[in-house]
């Protein structure tokens, strides 16, 4: 009799994805193109986010932002309105983004015009995580709002990103929100993130993460020194 | 030769639940049970709605709640340590519930003992809306905080839901929150679907969801009338 033969879906999706999220990581390296996957729930404010950033950074890189959205250009019209440079990237109801879907929205944008490219990843807390899109560093946003439980309920999430950040920090007066319970719980799930505090609304914070994405970017491309 | 034969897997795998959602739902209808399927982003306050809805309809219906996450057990203590019969699902990772799941998950609950049964779904505004669960209602709750436009980012989830939940309204001063905007983006993707404006803490507006809940209830258990 023949034996079993197991073919583990999942698994070798998920393989394949990380060999070529390997590739276009070492790809976007050479071409000195930094790129940061920002992921959060719906609604956490990585647009606004962005917008923040690029005001912070402009004068010193280049930014531009591939927007990944299960459907409508809403955020991508609204960057451009701000004279961000802006690719809208669809996944036909896909909740998550994959390296070969980062690699085409890639093709929208002249690599060597964009020292630094923010990936806004489909707004979901599980999915994403599990994908390595091949950038550089990767960011969970968290806002206020929706409580210092997340990293209990996501970990996955919490786990795999480089930093954490809370935005929404204007609201901390209203909500119940407990930051150093947050930080410890992200800190049992992944010791060497950093954890960063900021408000998009009133700016607070800001500077720090433009700190650390600026220290991040200068890191990668002259890793010599 | 031959002709292509192409499998679906996706379709496939949507068709076998909803057929298993079908078959749930008629035996709940039997059995006198009604399961309200509440989703929402991470952090829109379904936990909270939970509790709001118990002390509503407590003495009226035999409330028990289906809780599912993706990892922890905090809602479930939480419910647990406020008198409510809840029980917890793991999803191990899966981003979504199918009927399946909900079917395993009931088997921990005496259905004769209860007149509603609430499934607090994975907190994500995309997968979940893909899968019908069985249950006889399904809501979408969304928080002030997230912003209005999540129907245009996300129409799946508020095209199939029977009722959308602004939650969080006492931030409406805060948050830059168009309510109209919002209502006209789900009426044109949902026409039918009603959409009720509460707080969770502070009890506006909790009245009406209750309401539209026993009237639902109502109706199911009573066809004829």
């Amino acid at each position: 009799m023949e034996d079993v033969k197991l073919i583990e879906v999942k698994e070798d999706v998920l393989a394949d994805n990380t060999q070529a999220a390997r590739a276009l990581r070492e790809r976007l390296r050479r071409e000195g193109t930094f790129l940061l996957n920002l992921m959060s729930s719906p609604g956490a404010g990585k647009t606004s986010l962005i917008e923040r950033t690029v005001s912070a950074l402009g004068g010193e890189l280049r930014v531009a932002v591939l927007e990944a959205d299960i459907d409508s250009t809403v955020d991508t019209e609204r960057l451009l309105g701000r004279g961000i440079h802006a690719v809208q990237l669809h996944t036909g109801g896909l909740c998550h983004l994959d390296a070969a879907m980062v690699e085409q929205g890639l093709c929208g944008l002249d690599l060597a015009a964009w020292d630094l490219v923010i990936l806004e990843n489909v707004g979901n807390l599980v999915c994403p995580a599990e994908f390595d899109t091949g950038a550089a560093r990767s960011a969970a946003v968290l806002s206020v709002p929706e409580g210092d439980d997340k990293p209990l309920k996501y970990p996955l999430m919490f786990r795999t990103v480089d930093v954490v950040v809370i935005n929404k920090t204007d609201y901390l007066e209203l909500a119940d929100f407990d930051r150093a319970a947050f930080r410890e719980r992200v800190r049992r799930l992944n010791p060497r993130a950093e954890v960063l505090e900021l408000s998009c609304r009133t700016g607070d914070g800001v500077e720090a993460w433009a700190g650390w994405l600026r220290r991040e970017v200068a890191a990668l491309s002259r890793p010599g020194v």
